[in-house]
C-alpha cells in the first residue's frame, strides 16, 4: 500500500525566538493521522525569502501534501506568497476572486493597499476560503498556504481535509504500565522483531511530585488489519513481569 | 559582528503523530535568544536512522550549535546515539564514564542490558550530566544530544548553556496597539525601511469572545545599540493614526 505523506512548514521568526508557541503543527498532525495521512516532517523556518522558497520546493517534491502556516497577512514581514511564487517560478499577481471577496467585505474606502496585498498570490493559485476573517489562503500544486493565527488556520485546514484524498487511518493502541521502561525494554524489542509491520513506541513518564512513573507503550501500524495480537503479547509480557497493564 | 547560530532537531514519531506536544524547542528557543544565540531552524523528524543521520550532519555543518532531543533511552526505538555515531562515522562503544555512573546508581543486579544500552555512545563523546535521572546525554563535535523528557532535558540544557560561548543578547521591544494591522501596515513598512538593522514583526490577535483585537509590534535587533529611535517612531505613528500604544 502506498502511503499518503505530508510535511508542515511553519514560517515565522516569532516561533524561533520563543515568543510564540506553535500550536498549529500539533493540530494538523492529529488531524492528518486520523485521516490516514502520514506526517513525515515539520520544519520551523525564518521569515526569509530564500529559505522559504527552498523549503517549499523541497517539501513539495518529497511529500504528497505540504501545509505552510504564517506569513500571508498585510504587513511587510508577510512574505510567504511571494516566496511560494518564486519557488514555483510563477508570476505574482492580484487574484481577482480574492480581490472581489475582500472588496465586498471591507466598508467603502477601507480596502487599502495593505489589505489589497493579501490578494496578491502566485499565478494559478486556487483559493482556500476563510470563514473567520475572510482573507483567503491558497493552494498551488500540492502546497496549501495557510495563515498563522490558530483559530483561523484550524477552520481553514479542516475545510481542506474535506476535499483532499485521504488514506486508511493508522491503527493505534496505547498500553499503559507501571513497570519501568528499562525492565521491559528487551522484551519489547523481541515483540517488535516478531511484528515488523507495526511500530512499537515506548514513552516513559515520571511525576516528580507524586513520584509515580510508568510507560505508555504505543503500538501503531499503517498496514496491519488488527493490532490485537501485538496487544496480547505485550499485556502477557507485562503480567509475566508482575506489572499492571491498562489499554488506554 | 558574527552571530552565533543554532538549530534544534526534535527526534520522535510521537510528535509527528500529534500524540505528544513538543515543549522542548520553545524552552530552548527562549533561552538561546536571551543568551545571544540565534536559533535559525527547528526540524521535527521521524525515528529513522537515515533521516536522523542526514539531518544531524546537515545541521552540524550549517549551525554553530545543534541540539537534539529524544531517542536516547533504553528501548529499541531509541536510535539517536547510533544515528549520530553513523553521521560522524564514529564507532559506537560503551562510554566508560557513563557506565560507571549508571552502575553506581542502580541497585546491585538491576543494571541490566537495556540500561547498559544508555551508556553506548559514539567514540569520543563528552558526557552531558543528568542531575535528574542520572543517565547522561553527550556532546560530539557541535552536536548536543539530549533526552526528550522535558523536566530532564531542561535541566541538562541549562547546564550546557553555562558552558558554551554566548553572544550579545538580542534587543527586543514589544509595542502593543489597538489599531488594526492593515491600518498601520504601510507605515510600519516605511519605518522598517528607515531602520534596516532591526527587524519589525507585526503580530495581530483577536479574541473571538471579547471581540477585542490589536497588534503586537515586535522590534528586535542583534546589532543595534538601542531600539529607542525605532520605538519612538512607531509610537508617534500610532498616535497619528489615533491609536493607543503601550510598550509591553
Amino acid at each position: 500500500m502506498k502511503l499518503i505523506t505530508a510535511g508542515i512548514l511553519v514560517i515565522g521568526d516569532e516561533i524561533l525566538s520563543g515568543r510564540t508557541y506553535d500550536t498549529n503543527s500539533n493540530f494538523i498532525a492529529k488531524n492528518l493521522i486520523k485521516n490516514g495521512i502520514k506526517l513525515e516532517e515539520i520544519k520551523i523556518i525564518q521569515d526569509k525569502l530564500t529559505i522559504i522558497e527552498k523549503s517549499v520546493l523541497n517539501f513539495s517534491n518529497k511529500y504528497n501534501y505540504v501545509f505552510t502556516t504564517g506569513g500571508i497577512g498585510p504587513t511587510h514581514d508577510d512574505i510567504t506568497s511571494e516566496s511560494v511564487a518564486s519557488a514555483f517560478k510563477k508570476k505574482l499577481e492580484v487574484n481577482n476572486e480574492a480581490y472581489k471577496i475582500l472588496e465586498k467585505y471591507y466598508p467603502k474606502g477601507q480596502f487599502n493597499k495593505s489589505r489589497q496585498k493579501m490578494t496578491i498570490m502566485p499565478e494559478g493559485a486556487e483559493l482556500i476560503y476563510n470563514p473567520v476573517t475572510v482573507a483567503p489562503g491558497f493552494k498551488i500544486k500540492n502546497v496549501f498556504v495557510l495563515p498563522g493565527v490558530p483559530k483561523i488556520m484550524e477552520k481553514m485546514f479542516l475545510e481542506i481535509l474535506n476535499n483532499i484524498q485521504k488514506g486508511k487511518p493508522k491503527l493505534i493502541t496505547t498500553i499503559n504500565t507501571d513497570l519501568y521502561e528499562s525492565k521491559i525494554a528487551s522484551f519489547l524489542n523481541d515483540i517488535q522483531k516478531k511484528y515488523k509491520d507495526c511500530s512499537i513506541g515506548s514513552y516513559p513518564y515520571f511525576n516528580f511530585v507524586s513520584k509515580i512513573g510508568g510507560v505508555n507503550i504505543v503500538i501503531s501500524s499503517w498496514n496491519m488489519n488488527s493490532l490485537k495480537p501485538v496487544e496480547k503479547d505485550i499485556i502477557e509480557m507485562i503480567q509475566l513481569n508482575s506489572g499492571k497493564s491498562l489499554v488506554v
